[in-house]
C-alpha cells in the first residue's frame, strides 16, 4: 500500500485531504503535525484524537521547538529581522522547519508521498513544495486542496458521507500560532483600510501597570530573563508569556507574496518584538559602524529569503557565518519597560559597551584629541568636496 | 574692519563668541539665527535683543522651515529614514540648512569669516565646517568654544567683566527644537543605562482619548491632515501641534558619531515618526516589490550620509533623483489612530492600491491563475536547489 | 479570421510555426521582424522572401536600433554593466525591446495572438512572456516549439509536406547578432571546459597594426568616435566596425538562467567592451567616491533585472532616474588603443576631472593641507578602533 | 635610551630618517623590513648593509609571505576583488601586514616608538598610523618625511654631511613589489592621459608562443599550477613566474584616496588578475545565484575597508567568516591559456559543477520540466506585472 506521509493541524483541510486519500486513493496515511511553539499538550492531544476520526493509520506529532529556534529563530534575531520593518516573520520561519521536519519523517518511514493542505493562492504552498522538491525530489507531492478548490461546505459534506462528523464551525479569525508570533487573519486583512478589531487578537491587555523587566543576552542569545537562565527558546516563551499580558506586538503586515500579489495579515507577537527590538538596542553599543551597516543589509537579505521559501539556498549558510560572526562582542543586559500595547528600551549594561567614558564623550569634553585634530581631521574629510565644487564652478 | 558672521542661537557659548570676537579680535559682529522650524516668533525677538545686548553691528533671523523641507525632509520621508531604525535625524538634518544658510548670508553681505559656537566633541562642527569650507573655501572659519576649551563659569565671568549680565542659568536638559523633531541631552544620555525622565521632555500628555487622523499624500508628500490641504511643512507641523500632545514619539538614539565615538540622545518627534510610518505604510500597498526593496538600501544610505554632513556630496542629488521617481504612485489615504504615547496604523486608501481584488487575493482564492501553473511556478523556482543538492550528495 | 503576429526570424522555427498556424489552426499569419542591430538589408529582404513562401497574410521588419539604444543600451554604458562581471547583456537587452515592438504592432493591427518560437528551457520565453502578458493581458501568447518538442527533422519534414523547401542547413554555431553584441553557441558552449574555436566567432582577426582611437562622452552618451560626432548608436556601429577587426571582446559567459539553471554561451561584443571601458574610465575621474560606489551596486541590480525579464518592473524607471542624475559631470575624451584580441586604455581628457592638480597631487606633496591637518584626520579615524581594542582588551 | 623600530626600506627617505632620528633626537634605532614578496636574498642584504650604514643598532627583516596570504590575499581572492573593477589592491594589501608585524616587532622589543618615512599626501601615512594607533596606542608614531617635507636633494646633503655616501640616483619610475603585484608610478601617472610607456613595467615580454595552464583550486585557494601542489603563495609565486614573461596584468589604477583626493597608478599583476579571473569562472559555475549576487557586493566593501586601511575593523572578520564560508564547494581545475599581453580563460572541471547536463540543457531541451510547467512559471512570476499595469491604467 502507498504511504502518504500528510501535513496534519486537525482543521477541516487537512482532515479532508486524509480522509480523501485514504479512501479514494487509496493511500495508508500517516498524519504528523510538528510543534513549533504553538501547540498545548491539549491540542496535540485533539489534534491526535482527530486524525485517528478521519482513519489515519498513524498520527505523530513532532516537538521541532529547539530545532525551530537553532535553524531559524536565532538568526531572525542576530539579524533584527523585521520584514518590511514591521512583520518578524512568524508564519513564514515556521513553515521552512516544518516541512524539514515532515520530509525527514517521510524519509523515516519510507514514504513515497507527502501531502499538504495548502491553496494555490498562498506562500505557504511555495515553502513547502520547494523544500520537499529539494531535499526529497524522488517523493510525490499531492495536495487535495489546491487542485480541487473545494468550498467549506463541499468538505464538510464529503467528511459527514464518510462518517466523519466532527464540530466544524469556522472560527471569525483564523490563527496560526508558534514560538516566534501569532497571526491573525480575518475579514478586515482581506481589505486594505480595516484594523482587526481588538478581540480578534488571541492575546487580551490583563496587566495595566508598568514594569521594568531585564534581558539577558550572551553572543546575541536570549540567555536570561529578570536574571534567571534558560535555554533561549525557554526565555522567549517565558518573556510572551510576560509581555502578552501588555497586549504589546500587535501590527498588521502588508507584504510581498512569493507568487506576486500583494497580501495583509495581522499578528501579535511581544516576545519577538521585545527580543528584537532589545538586542538591536545592545548592538548599537556593542559594534562598530560598518557592522551595524554591513548587518542591516545583510540580514534585510536573509529575512527576504527566508520569506521566499529560500532558507536551502546555499547563501544563506553563507549569510549565517557573517551573523554568527557578528554576534562575538553582543553580551549584556538590557532594561525594557512594559506598558499596555508598548514597551520603552530604558538602556542597558555590558562590559562591551563601546560608549566609553575614558574616550570623548558625545558633544561634552574630548580627551583623547585636541581642537586641532578635530579642524584637521574635517579639512581633510572636506577634500573631496572641495575639489568637486572647485572643478565644477571654475572650469 | 573684518566682518564675521556668527551662527547665533542667543545662547552662553555663542554669546561668548560674539563679545569676544568683537572685543578681543577686532571683529564687525554680524549675528545670524536660521529658523528651521524651533523657534517662536518670542524667541527670535529675545535672540535679537540678546544680539544687541553684547553688541553684534547686526542681527538677522532667517526664515529656513519652507529651504529645509525642500531640501532634506521632504526626501527623509521618501525613505523613511530613521537612522538606526529609531531616529528622524532631527537634528543633523537641520545643521546643514542652517550652515547653507549662513555661508550664502556670508557671500551677500562679503564677509571673510564665520563663527559657530560648536565644541570640538561632536558632529555639528563637522557640519557646520564642511558646509563652510566646500561651499566658500575663501572664508575663515572661527570657533572660540573648540579652541579654548573654556568652562561655562569661565565664559560667564568673561561676559560679566564686559558688561554683560544675563541669566545663563543652565537648564538641566539641553533641548534643540525643529520642524523635524527636538532632541533633549541630559545627565541621563551620558549613561548607556538610565532613560530619560517623563519630565525631560518638552511635550507633556495632555490628551488621553483615543482619535483617528487621516493623513493624505501626493507623490509622497503629506498634502492634507484630516482632508484639509496645506503645504507640506505645514501640515508637519498641524501634525506634531495634534500628536504632541499624546506624548508620541519619544525615543533615544544611539548611534556611530562621525569622529568616531558613539554618542546617545533623546528625542521626540511625533509628527516625524508619525508621518514616516504612515507614509510607508503606504508605499507597501503602492511600490512595487523591488522598489521597495531598493529603496530601502538607498535611503538608509541617503540617511547615513546625511547624517555624517555630506549633503554636498554629489551622490546625494542621484539618490534624491531615485527617491523621487520612487514617489510617482504613492498617493493616498492614511488612517492612523493616536494613544496616549503611541499610534497605530489602521490601514489606507488609495486608486494606486496593488492589492488588487479583482486579482487573487492572498491565501484565499485565486482567479488569475490555476493550481497547475502555481505548481509549475514551484517545480522551476526549485530548479536551482535540486541541481545544487543533487550536485552536492550524488558526486 | 483570427490574426496571429508572429516573432519572425526567417529560421526553421518561425518558419515551422508561421506555416502550421495558418495551416492547422487557421490563423492569419503577421510575420514581424525587430531589427536591433543585427539586419542587412539583404537579410530584411530574405526574411521577408521567406515569409511570404510560408503564406504569411503581411511581413513587417520594424527598425528599432534607436529605440533599443534609448530605452536600454544607454542605461547599459551609464552603468558600466556586464554581468557577471563579463557579458555585456547583448541578448537579453534586445529581446526585452524586441519583445515591446511586437506587442504593440499587434495592438496596432488589432491581433490577438501572438506567437514566438522559443522552447522551454530557455530565458527568451520568460522575457518574451512576461512583456506580451503585462503589456497585453487580453492577447494569447502561442508558443508551438515550446508546446511539441518536435526535432528539426520533423518540422522540415513537416514544412516539405506543405509545399516549403528551403535550405535549413543549421550552421554549425548559432548566431544572434545585434547593436550591442553577437552571441555564438555551440557544442563547446554546451560543455563546462571547452573554448569556443577562433573560427565560430563572426568577426576574424583582419587588422594586425596597434591604432589608438578617441571615443568622446556627453553626459555619459557616445558622442564622438575620433572626433566625429554621431549619434550614440551609430557611433557604436562606427566603433564596432573598427574595432571588431581587431577581434577585441570576445569571452564565454556562464550564468544562472531564469528558470534556475546554469547558461554558457560565447560572445563577441567588442564596442559594447570597449564604450563601457572607457566610459568606467571616466566615470573615475569625474564621479565622486560615493557615486562610484552606490552606482556600482545599482547598475549591477539594473542588469540582473534587465537579464530576468523584468524590464517593466517599476523599479528599473527609478534605477534610470539615478543613472541618468548621475552622468551630468560625465564628459571627456577617452583615448584606447587597439591591438589584436585586446585593447588598453591610456588616458582621459575632461573639463570635469577631479584628479586636480592645483590641489595636492596624490602621495606627491600637499599644497591644501599640513601634516598635521593629516595625523588630526588620522588621529579621529582612529578613534573607533581605538576604542573597540581598548573596551574588548581592558574590560 | 629611546628605543625606534623604524619601518625601513633601504631608500633614501628610510635612510634619512633613520639618521635624522639617531643623531637630532638621540634614538636608538631598530631598522626592520617586511618582505610581503617582493624582496629576493640579495636586495634584503643590500637593505641590511644600508641599514648598518645610516647607523641603525639592529636590522630586522621578517619574512610575511604567508602571513601576507592567510590574513588578506585569501580573502581577496576569495572576493575576486579588484578595487574600481581593476586593481588587485596590491600594494594596499601589504601595507595592512607590514604595520602589523612592525607594530608587533615594536612590542617584542618593548620600544616606544615607530617612524615611518610616508608623506602627507598619500593612503600609506593612514594604513601604517592607523594599525600603529589602534594597536598600540602607547607607542608614538614618528614621521619626519611628512613632518619636513624635505626635497631629495636636502636629504642626500643631510646624509652627505653626516658620512654617509650611497648611490642615491633617482630611478624614472618608483615601483614597489609585492606577492599580490608591482605598483609603478612616474611622470606619467601624475597626469590623466598618458599611459606608462612599455619600458616602465619590470617585466617585460618574453614568451610569444600561446600556452595553456591548468590551476587547481580547494575551496577557494590555488592548491596547484599545472597539476603541482604547493601552498597557495608559493603557486601565487609560481604562477607569476610564468604570466609575467607573457607581460600579463598591466593596467592602470584611477581612484579615490582615503584623503580625499584621487590618485592614478599602474601596476603588474598577472598572478593576481589571472587567479582572480579564474577562481570567479569557477565560482561561476559552483556557487548559487544568490551567492554570487551577495558575494559580490560584500568582496566589494572589503576591498574598499582594506584599502581604506580599515583592516582593523571588527566587520572585516565577519566579512571573512561570510567569504570563508562561501568556498565550500569552490574546487576543480580551471584552464587557462596565456599570450602576450592577455589571457584567456577556456573552462573548467569541477564535481561541483552546477552546470549539471542530467538536468535541462540551456535552450536547448527540458528534462526536468513540461512546457506547462514554464508556463505557469512565467504566468505566475508576471503576476505583480500584470497588477501593478492594471492599476496604473485602469484607476
Amino acid at each position: 500500500m502507498k504511504k502518504v506521509v500528510i501535513a496534519y493541524s486537525g482543521g477541516l483541510d487537512t482532515s479532508y485531504c486524509a480522509k480523501y486519500l485514504s479512501k479514494e486513493e487509496n493511500f495508508e496515511v500517516h498524519a504528523v503535525s510538528v510543534n513549533t511553539g504553538g501547540f498545548s499538550e491539549e491540542e496535540v492531544k485533539k489534534i491526535g484524537e482527530n486524525a485517528q476520526k478521519i482513519g489515519a493509520k498513524t498520527y505523530k506529532n513532532i516537538d521541532a521547538v529547539s530545532s525551530f529556534y537553532q535553524k531559524v529563530v536565532k538568526y531572525l534575531i542576530f539579524g533584527n529581522v523585521l520584514k518590511n520593518n514591521t512583520y518578524p516573520l512568524s508564519v513564514s520561519a515556521e513553515r521552512i522547519v516544518q516541512a524539514i521536519e515532515i520530509v525527514n519523517y517521510a524519509k523515516r518511514i519510507d514514504a513515497k508521498y507527502i501531502a499538504h493542505g495548502s491553496t494555490g493562492a498562498g506562500n505557504d504552498q511555495v515553502r513547502f513544495d520547494m523544500i520537499f522538491q529539494i531535499m526529497a525530489p524522488e517523493i510525490e507531492i499531492i495536495t487535495p486542496i489546491r487542485d480541487k478548490q473545494l468550498s467549506r461546505h463541499e468538505e464538510i459534506e464529503y467528511l459527514k458521507q464518510n462518517g466523519v462528523e466532527m464540530n466544524w464551525e469556522k472560527s471569525k479569525y483564523s490563527v496560526n500560532k508558534g514560538l516566534w508570533g501569532t497571526s491573525v487573519g480575518g475579514a478586515e486583512t482581506l481589505t486594505s483600510e480595516k484594523p482587526l478589531p481588538e478581540s480578534a487578537y488571541p492575546s487580551q491587555l490583563q496587566e495595566k501597570e508598568a514594569k521594568q523587566i531585564s534581558l539577558t543576552f550572551k553572543k546575541g542569545e536570549l540567555s536570561a530573563v529578570n536574571g534567571k537562565e534558560n535555554s533561549p527558546e525557554k526565555n522567549i516563551e517565558i518573556l510572551e508569556d510576560i509581555a502578552s499580558k501588555y497586549a504589546i506586538g500587535r501590527d498588521i503586515h502588508v507584504g510581498d507574496t512569493i507568487i506576486g500579489i500583494k497580501g495583509r495579515v495581522g499578528f501579535e507577537a511581544s516576545a519577538a518584538l521585545i527580543t528584537i527590538k532589545a538586542h538591536h538596542l545592545l548592538e548599537k553599543h556593542t559594534l562598530s559602524k560598518w557592522q551595524l551597516q554591513h548587518k542591516d543589509y545583510l540580514a534585510n537579505w536573509y529575512g527576504t529569503h527566508l520569506h521566499e521559501g529560500q532558507y536551502l539556498e546555499p547563501v544563506m549558510r553563507d549569510l549565517e557565518a557573517f551573523l554568527e560572526s557578528s554576534q562575538q562582542q553582543v553580551s549584556g543586559e538590557v532594561f525594557v519597560t512594559l506598558h499596555p500595547y508598548r514597551f520603552t528600551l530604558d538602556g542597558i549594561k555590558s562590559d562591551n559597551d563601546l560608549m566609553n567614558s575614558s574616550f570623548g564623550n558625545y558633544g561634552e569634553e574630548n580627551k583623547a584629541w585636541t581642537a586641532n585634530d578635530a579642524k584637521g581631521f574635517i579639512k581633510i574629510l572636506s577634500n573631496a568636496g572641495k575639489i568637486y565644487q572647485y572643478v565644477k564652478e571654475e572650469k
